[in-house]
């Protein structure tokens, strides 16, 4: 990929002509609680109330609009067990495009269910790794487009309209705060705050047990983890992309890390005081506010990104049961 | 309270201009999952998500911004064990008037940590008969002045301001329906649905345990129930309003029951999919269309009113415990 270009933010304009008529303008929501324990002004954007759950409608959205008519007549693929399935498939039935999810045996069987209700077809296969060889041999059988779950210029300025209706909901905004996994919603903030020049800081936060992106910054290059682990499954990507390090290095200004208990109390303070049903993967990035990460003055007014809310009702459970006596003050 | 008139829209209006400076406007969400299951285009105007966690302040704010001078400076006293103290107790503050708020001592404690972080002096006492008769003892020896919790011409207007709001959020909605225990909200949302003479129709929704207007409705004039009892404890009124139950014979065009168990379903649906913490008494209006109570013909464009969201985390984690296997489908 090392050839693609990343977009500017020209291209986000241009993507929010195409996402925006499809989805939701999620809420942001101001929060008295957040913001009496970190001194800071703060602000949810709701991205837990998009369409299929999580922002990643965006990017695909975008994506699948600029297939060729050919590309679109045979249809696409990509390999998820988590919420790029579910944006997937809602994209591609938006856009009357045939989607192929290839999914883990291994995955949650009200995620497989709803990438059905989106009408994809979706292909259960062995663990991820036999999973991606599945995608490999299905692509070629049919003359699939693979759509990359984060690293491709058209997704990340789809994601990128994220950044644009923080911009006309707060223009004021002075800082975003986003969870980093394979970068692709963190890039299209990026190019975003970037873009528009009015000197919008930008954070990234991941898991301590998944620093993809912390690792690729240190190496100058995208770095393979060995081993990723972490309740933030959407946060928890092995490597970064190539484009999405590039924006990193130019529109992030620090990358913190929270761990797993950090996250579980901070998804248990958002459930309970701003009663939103948020995945771990978006409390990553209230954990760092919580527990004072990042380099913010006083009263900052800053924007937190709430990327997701696809919690399983299971998971949810054990996460209240192991934080009841913790979260609540 | 016999003397007392039903306020009309313009006190409504007149209300919004004092109350929508000091309140969220809430979000109006379209929600797939309940559009497909009831066959009805089912939007959720999200109350929940207001400052205090219910919508309780927009009657509060009104009826305090009428007090005299004298008044004002006195301050003023209610009794509440639930969402009313914390929209009085948020109300007043606001105003810069001193509330009491008298609770029962069973009170959850952290919806009485709420209250006192709002500025309001809690006066824990006995059981609620207990507090009633303290209430009456502070109102006389302070000279304080009574809110009542739900029969009040300007805290009912103070509510209606939800039904403009949401007309404005959706100019072409068909019906509204909501939860009634002491008829309030209900009342103010009539006045507005009437007021507007668009034809939108309202429906009111309460607990089998705790029929209150239905009671009312049957012998024209507001009984006291014996015995109530259900998981909705904010629609447990054993009792509702004079002035509550003449707004609901002229524009409630009926009112179902639902039963705790259809709360406790239509309460899972919604954090599931919906990603929203709404309280029992929120999940009441969801449980009459899930169940199919009301006569909307298919493809009805529906607002649920998503009263509130305070519950307290454990009992969110007994309800989920108790609806997880059936809730999920």
């Amino acid at each position: 990929m090392s050839d693609l270009k990343l977009p500017g933010i020209d291209d986000v304009r241009i993507a929010e002509s195409l996402v925006a008529p499809h989805l939701h303008r999620t809420p942001l929501l101001s929060s008295r609680t957040l913001s009496e324990r970190t001194g800071l002004d703060v602000w949810l954007k709701c991205e837990c109330l998009q369409k299929t759950g999580s922002f990643k409608p965006r990017g695909a959205l975008n994506r699948i609009a600029t297939l060729s008519q050919g590309q679109r007549d045979a249809g696409v693929i990509t390999v998820s067990a988590g919420n790029n399935a579910q944006g997937v498939a809602f994209a591609a039935q938006t856009a009357g495009v045939h989607a192929v999810l290839v999914m883990p045996e291994t995955a949650v069987a009200s995620k497989v269910e709803a990438t059905r209700a989106y009408g994809a077809e979706v292909v259960l296969h062995g663990d991820i790794h036999a999973a991606f060889k599945k995608l490999k041999e299905l692509r070629q059988d049919r003359s699939l487009t693979l759509l990359h779950p984060f690293d491709d210029p058209m997704l990340i300025a789809g994601h990128g309209t994220l950044g644009l209706e923080i911009d006309v909901q707060m223009p004021e905004v002075e800082a975003i705060v986003c969870g980093v996994g394979g970068g692709g919603l963190c890039a299209g903030l990026g190019i975003v705050c970037g873009g528009l020049g009015k000197g919008t800081r930008l954070f990234a936060v991941e898991p301590e047990g998944a620093p993809s992106m912390t690792a690729a910054i240190a190496a100058g290059k995208p770095m393979q983890l060995e081993h990723v682990e972490s309740i933030a499954d959407g946060l928890a990507a092995p490597f970064v992309g190539h484009l999405n390090l590039e924006a990193a290095q130019r529109f992030v200004e620090q990358v913190a890390l929270v761990s797993d208990e950090e996250i579980r109390r901070a998804l248990g303070l958002v459930l309970d005081r701003a009663k939103l049903v948020i995945e771990p993967s978006a409390a990553a990035p209230v954990a760092a506010l919580l527990e004072n990460r990042l380099p913010l003055e006083p009263g900052s007014r800053v924007v937190v990104v709430l990327s997701g809310g696809n919690l399983n009702f299971d998971k949810l459970h054990t996460l209240i049961s192991r934080s009841m006596s913790r979260a609540i003050p």
